[in-house]
């Protein structure tokens, strides 16, 4: 169950209010690298999550955290509309700069909002639940949290290099900070768990007679004037300690597909049956 | 620039075809774990790489494998979509499998695509690039990538447990094994990096002065009732060899929001005014 | 079955052609607080009205009203775009305003629609028919309605204070007039049915036995700081009549949620087992 | 800030797990009508709230209160999905119960989910944030808010007919009741600020000038074959006092709209030029 | 200005009211195929239109025939619904038939629409706006209708198959009928500005300097292991007269892209810059 | 199977890097009208094609190009967007023409892909794959394909005449000329299929006693006030010669619908009952 206390995580401090960074900073609210995602994934993982608590106790309570988080930013994005232009009088039309304002804006912050925080991104598409990846496999979620927080904080840092608003500056830096133990914390569990060696290939659960172990181990070519990108991962021990990596020069090993002709039941043209 | 050979690039073989199973499949087509996702954000990472090219190479590469993927699993959904019942007459309806059939396939299989695959997931969803991650930074994609196929093998091993069709099993094993050698392909890269030491926190390339450091690496709780869950994360080095992690219990640092009055011109009611 | 007039409902002007209010005036045609939303909305209601006819009929009428505010507001977003830049030429590169109209226009007014309306809102997002409610259910049906209507009245209040194009209020100002009816008009109708008292709670048609009674009339605190904020909701008769309104501190009542492990098909890490 | 107890809002039991139920429940969680609906829509209604500081906290704690019904209904549906079936085995094919639940589950809650619930409605679509209405406007917002109660009400009731298992039934009845509690709270808002009488039109705080008065109040009849359904909102006093209800029959008042030729460089055909 | 009639443009009988069909036939309403879909495409391609007049006036009224399709459909899913079963009690759980039924029935039929058509396609996805295709280019509006018009009579023609009740068949011809003349007429359009020859390419306005016209009349063979398929496309003339068809091996014509090293300020990793 | 050349298609130079360009040309990448529909439209239609197999041949071979299409758009998208600022620095600010890019670019271009193109229109709205059409039907998929490349030569001819970058020029002339030979290319096949005459009504194969012929050939009139439009459809031999096309004055036919009552077990209102 949740509660809430009515004072901020972390202090919201603007000094030059700016609509249009305030549509910039929407992508931390409602963008896939958005908190509303890492709060909503982690609150999935944890309700559908089997095994050892632990790992369901540490998603719920970052949930919560990043929830705290939306509720920050949100604020944030408010005080930047302090003051936003809605209205397109003559005489602003003739000030480029109210002009690029007017055009630069989130219109919806003025006809929809009325002055707030909306939970869309920076373009102004509203966040959709399917960017809420929970597996129920502990392996591919907490890679898929990384990944969360990885985009978090670089957008994080682009955010903070866009803008040269002190109070601004101080609240990313806050966000870069928690994103930066968020990715730890995440590939920590992946650590706890033996690391690539044990965790990988994911699920671990998977019989080897179920997998082709012959094509496992391979980087597939496609090119048809290059040769394979030589790495770590076209010679030497696979991560998983389970075999060799190679390469292998793509070529097809299936048949050219038929489906023969339509049924006649199935409109298609008479010319296909 | 691509081009194409008509043989697939892995053999298909449906000994019975069930067309509701072909609905299920098509989670591996058009679903955020399917394949037109994994082709299309190694397409997009490929387009936008910068930095060493052996990367760029390496991802358009295996784009291009996966737009093989998506070919012959829509062949696989089409071989299953065989003999799909198209009719409710009256006996079928008596007929409590076929009912069930009816019922459980997708009825666009029948009434939009005519018996074949479509470019959606498994309950008929179509996939949306949004779920294309692709930063331009190599950290974040890396993981964004091992995320994908780990799901992409997750469900290929449920996929696998739910038919005992032999040829689709056989199917199954392939993707499970391409599935395993991409994870550990693009985690290669991190590894070739230097490991989260060199490659977290990401993106590392941000100033350590726009980090409010002193919150990186503390686990925060935020639950009423229990202690931070104990693990590799709460205490002993950070993976990133920066910091220690600690444990913090979360509590408010911010003020209390207040957003004041409505303005005049915002079309609130005259009482928030 | 419906029949048209070539003439609009209402005359449209547009005095001096501004293609960025063009982008914000699409809110009210493809917002979800637009008149395709009203229009579908009381359409589908319509349509799945059962129980006396007179507000089946209604519904239809006022549903057939909106299309054709649908019509003149498309013909206003047209006018809107005469004129519109279709060019990034190097001398209007360096004029800003051009600059402005140029970032600040829907770049699909020039590019997808060859300047006319679309039915998108102000910032391109389609709209999409989930925002059409209608559950079959008067009372739910005629507060979504109201509620629309609210939206639509707050709206096109935002917009007549955006625009100073004399024809532009004049069209709003009959938008702001019927937006004023329609509200009336359904919450006439919960007035006709017996108000809040015969209404609610909504459905009224659940028998007391099927709904937790003790649970009903109390407002559940979940602040950790603060008390209830106090007024007609924590004492004092419930609307219903039913009952009195109480406050109640919450806390949990039920269980610490445990899924035990996973099962050995479901393609968890073999750890979750 | 948000915090987190480890026990449930309310106890969840199943007595008789069911996947097809589980199904049917998600639209309770991820549903227009459900709880992260309301959850995000007070959230973000109380972020941006403006005026009177009570309507805010009123807010941010009943949004905490739906925050803690996903997690339970979150719960219940895992508990739905104990025993699913899995696997297409020859068998159970022949056991048209099997097959009916193979058809009938939601193949995510396999594939996708592992056994547990998603942010998804009952046929599978995610739920997208743009039903998060929050316009600034307090006289919007609680019919928005009372409207997503009655269609959270409508859908408990439904549930709660649809199934027999009494440990679902009775955590039902629970949302009836706080669905019923909810409902009059938000309108319980409407009557503190003076009922309809002070708070229509919405918003109130229009100039008159900006309003068409003369088209304000009468039902526009658009039926060729039927006069206006006659009932409170053809004649008498307005809700608002502030005018009477007439009729008026519906024709068009404005021009036939013309756009003349195409510019000729809008990649119209020739023709159009 | 749009009027209405209450009678329906054609009878709806339903003789043995099926659930599952009505979720089928929901895809002739919502779907990319149906109703709502040609209706409004018709109606913004009307709103968009510039210059001859008749072609408006043709659009206006065939958008209006096709709202009152929406509206017979829709009476057809709510008769097809009657008698839903919309309980799972036990005994209802043992009969194979009425599980097939639960599972295959669309679930938001009972929980969100009360029994009545929705704007939702066949798998229940809401039909999103951006279908509608109105360039503002005649030729190209005449294509992106006739095609609409084929996949409404490919659907309709679908339906008809799978039914064998013979109020739906009837309905249905009627639908097949009109959907017969609106693909006559879009493509008469064309007839009627020259056919092909006058109206192809589309835009026939664009200056032929625009066009690099050596690569306009080949078709590219991107094959490995295939010739260029035969046919009218690769030898003979043009259909518009302007050239005539070859075949030309695909090959590379571009530099192998680069884009260098990422920007300090771009938050990539270090090693990419 | 797919192969890939490290090489482009075509050649892509920008001389003047333009961000607001790299966003509007975003629509021939992610749009309705842009290449990933086509290239993906193309390879369903290849997938499931039956009947003759040089039409799936044609199909995927010219998927195949529009893949290379994509990949050197991407290439455009990132070379314009070279230079794009990123911050909003107070000087900055005062540039109304900097202030005009900071907010006419799309700000994922900064925030999300870090400066490379992304799977989006030019409003940012993520393409769908609802927008690939592919019915089984011959006819219905050529139509829907010619109205594709129409759509995107008109596109293709609007984004010509915006830009005045010499390179953009030249690559979007080769654009609108491979747009000019795919347009003829589909509709090459409805010739060699025998033309309207051979392949309308779509499908051919719809017996006509499931057609209600006495309803095929007529206009519909539906204008209150307007005679119909005559042309090409109004009169003369049906494009299919089955028939003469005529008029007739559109007239309800059907019923007044009615649904009765609504059942205790809906969750109705009790006065619906």
């Amino acid at each position: 169950m949740f509660f809430h206390d009515s004072r901020l995580q972390y202090e919201v401090r603007v000094d030059n209010p700016n609509p249009v960074f305030a549509k910039y900073l929407q992508q931390a609210i409602g963008g896939v690298e958005g908190e509303i995602r890492v709060a909503m994934q982690y609150l999935f993982q944890a309700m559908g999550a089997r095994g050892p608590v632990k790992y369901r106790d540490m998603l719920m309570q970052t949930a919560t955290e990043e929830l705290s988080h939306i509720e920050f930013l949100g604020h944030a994005v408010a005080l930047n509309l302090e003051g936003a232009p809605a209205s397109m009088q003559e005489d602003a039309a003739k000030d480029p700069v109210v002009a690029a304002i007017l055009g630069g804006q989130n219109p919806r912050h003025i006809l929809s909002s009325g002055l707030s925080a909306m939970p869309v991104n920076s373009v102004g598409t509203p966040f959709d639940m399917s960017h809420v990846y929970a597996t129920g496999n502990i392996g591919a979620d907490m890679l898929a949290n990384a990944t969360a927080e990885a985009g978090g904080r670089v957008l994080a840092s682009r955010l903070y290099n866009l803008t040269d608003d002190a109070g601004m500056k101080d609240m990313l830096s806050f966000l870069i900070a928690r994103d930066t133990m968020h990715q730890q914390q995440w590939l920590a569990v992946i650590e706890e768990l033996g690391g690539y060696k044990a965790v990988l290939p994911i699920p671990n659960s998977t019989p080897q007679e179920h997998e082709a172990m012959e094509h496992s181990y391979y980087f597939c070519t496609t090119s048809l004037d290059k040769d394979a990108p030589e790495g770590r991962w076209t010679s030497g021990k696979s991560l998983d300690g389970r075999s060799k990596f190679s390469v292998r020069k793509g070529e097809p090993m299936g048949q050219e597909p038929s489906l023969g002709k339509a049924r006649p039941d199935s409109a298609a043209q008479s010319e296909q049956m």
